[in-house]
């Protein structure tokens, strides 16, 4: 069960309960009264306990599992360990993100400006925000309705900040427009001046960065992560994109609407990622590159030059992802075969 | 135009004065003393706008821009589309960064010391600094004339940071003397102990850190990069260094003047980076290893040996880069081959 | 010498003394009473100073050094430069650790609590703790006795930290549970929502992180790195585990008990490492996968699948390190072969 110090649980639910939020099937002839006390992962969860099972990884875990009942796939009812109700449906990853959503709704701090909170006076605060303690909020700043900011958060002058955002602590934004309902974690620093200055042999001398840092609605940003201004163009983040913890935005750069950006990733300035492209972990994409809509790169990648639409690639430098994963082939062979010669 | 919210400009300014701000020349016979408003990338600019161009990727660009003048290089003189003046130099870049920076001169906060800041009795503070709200500054530290400290920064004990320095917010500074004019941005952690440890079979047993951080001067360091105190050496940054956002830099490790170092760069423990070396993104350098004089390694890179003084490598292991993309010719060729085979 | 601005000594201590916190052996004859005044470097050591000897690659250093004391592995009490005392012992970096750090001492802020600290009524802080200025602590957390938390970190609601912990400033944790003598560096983030989202075509929707992180005693954490909690399961660090800077750990990641995680290292969702596993710097571990017990990953390496026991692994996908040096030379022969061919 999640642990009360940091979750309130609004459950018991009814099976029937569970179902319609769910949008899933119960097995004909289940008591669809029956209470689910919690959500839990299927090797802990209980007889009073909804689990899920949507990895195939896992599949000795569930049919191992003691759920009471479990959300999964129409095609592993008949394969449910006995006394477990399967809530079918073609998406239990979705289907229990739901119903762990409706368990455990998000805890919003209750409405309040802390009496430290240091707001310039020409700032706009909307209505039932919450401000933790030690925020600051700079001039002509404007903070919509139901907002939270977290303690020691730093709303530079001028900043827009749309209704229902999020924001955690020790962050800092400056000049930047974010969206409505966006998840802006700790640490996440928006809007520092881009990595820009011509290079010349008596030294660098920094070209003013002038653009903005515009991230749409319903973005979420990653604890620590840091997306820099444009230099003239703006740094831009579409709607409804995630980007993991540590994940670097160099200015100018583009990133389109569903794009998710994992861990430790990063963008060279003026890189367009069209939507739906997903970047693995620690991958870096090349300055001034286009990833074309829904291409993906995989984990540990470098990126140098242009992805077409769909396309997915990996490797340094990256290429299309089977034709790395051909070479790796190739490369143990010849180890194999260097092996035998050298016996 | 760049954003009022965030940037006043100081404009307009005439094209006499903008050639001489650029020091770059204007063609014969035009009206000098044509006022300029604003600067803006070639592809917004209007005809009461100054642009540049430098990075001949955006020729199209340039010859389609509306901008009203454009500093070029001279043979774009020609090039450029009809109503555009071009003031030409051989360096456009440097050129636009000193007229940006006239248009958008670095803006400073007015000096003042908010009441909120905590500032320790023994501590000196120079003329003329902006403390912000939350600062701390701790015991016997000291910090030069004309400096600016972010919202919620913390200066530890001892710290000294020279006159003219601006850190941003929510950053974190001990065990380390900084120079004059230096740019530290939000979420920087300077000094913090080495990852030095005796590893033994029953456990790690840590080193005590003994060493400080010296940064010199006009040294910028990005948002939320993190470099550690000497285990008993001091870790050095030269005079006029650029490090980008992410970037970790390990005890010991002697950085000279005027290096690049990219955005999550990593230099492991005792490296040496001579003067003028550029690591890419995302690139780690080995731990005790040296970077020769103007030596420059490509973006995800891993540099596991000593790079002589003005080389070029890359790869994993980093390799001559021009011996790398050779290599990756030949496996592209391996792939080839193996497909026919395979038919 | 240490930097009095950073660090006070409390030395001298005799030869006699330093060989027994070193547990070390003088040479015969030797003057035990002979005092040393400081620990410093082979290379700037002089006559009143202790150094040490361990990593081979400093021989010639150690031989030319003017210490007046150095602790060595026997076979170098003969190699010694005229003037110098070895204290001989077979692992002399343990033993200047403990020597370093009776001269040093870890310096602890005077138990306090800054009258700028904004603790919560329900919270429960431990005797002798020393709160640092503008620290946030939530409804509910406890703080054990002895514990330093440095200025602007924000500990939230419930959070338990163990006695004897020290937590640097502009840290974040929430969600947690913290062992005891633990050091969790500045600008850490413990706790944030892991990357959990179902992927929809309509758009991403979040999966409630119901888990904790549980980090054990004697762990550390560098600078700005971040541990998300579980999404249902906990995330686990283990005992004694050394987590160096800017270090992703993903939801449900197990890390066993004395691993070591080098800076920019990243381990993906629901990776486990076992007990003594060490990653090197800019390494990535994939999702779902197990290192082995006392396995090794070799830095700016990709893992791609699971690694047994003791095993060490490096390269992009990491091989075993031995084939991928051999695979690195196959590599270099290709090119050269390729040379000739092209002549």
């Amino acid at each position: 069960m999640a642990d009360p110090r940091f979750f309130r649980s609004a459950g018991p639910f009814s099976l029937a309960e569970i179902a319609e939020i769910a949008d899933a099937e119960l097995p004909a002839g289940c008591d669809a009264d029956r209470l689910m006390h919690d959500v839990a992962p299927l090797d802990v969860a209980g007889s009073d306990d909804l689990s899920f099972f949507d990895n195939k990884r896992y599949a000795t875990t569930f049919m191992a599992s003691r759920a009471g009942a479990c959300i999964a796939e129409p095609a592993y009812v008949e394969r449910a360990p006995e006394g477990m109700v399967v809530l079918s449906t073609p998406k239990p990853y979705r289907a229990y993100a739901r119903v762990a959503a409706r368990f455990y709704p998000e805890q919003v701090p209750s409405s309040s400006h802390h009496h430290t909170a240091v707001v310039d006076a020409s700032a706009r605060i909307g209505a039932d925000c919450a401000l933790a303690a030690y925020v600051v909020i700079g001039a002509n700043a404007e903070v919509g309705a139901g907002c939270v900011i977290g303690a020691g958060t730093v709303i530079a002058d001028g900043v827009v900040i749309g209704g229902g955002t999020h924001i955690g602590s020790n962050a800092t934004l400056s000049h930047c427009y974010v969206g409505r309902n966006c998840r802006i974690h700790s640490g996440v620093r928006i809007g520092s001046r881009g990595f820009g200055f011509a290079m010349e042999p008596e030294g660098f001398e920094d070209v003013p960065q002038l653009g903005r840092v515009m991230i749409g609605d319903n973005v979420e940003v990653g604890a620590n992560s840091t997306i820099d201004r444009g230099a003239g163009p703006d740094t831009v983040i579409g709607n409804g994109s995630k980007i993991d913890n540590l994940v670097q935005i160099g200015h100018n750069v583009k990133v389109g609407g569903s794009c998710v950006l994992v861990a430790q990733s990063g963008i060279a300035g003026s890189a367009t990622l069209e939507d739906y492209v997903a970047v693995g972990g620690q991958s870096g994409i090349g300055g001034h590159i286009t990833l074309g809509r829904g291409s993906n790169v995989a984990a540990s990648s470098g990126v140098m030059r242009d992805v077409p639409a769909g396309q997915t690639v990996g490797g340094l430098p990256a290429i299309l992802l089977k034709d790395y994963f051909r070479l790796c082939a190739l490369w143990q062979r010849q180890l194999k075969a260097k092996g035998k010669r050298d016996e």
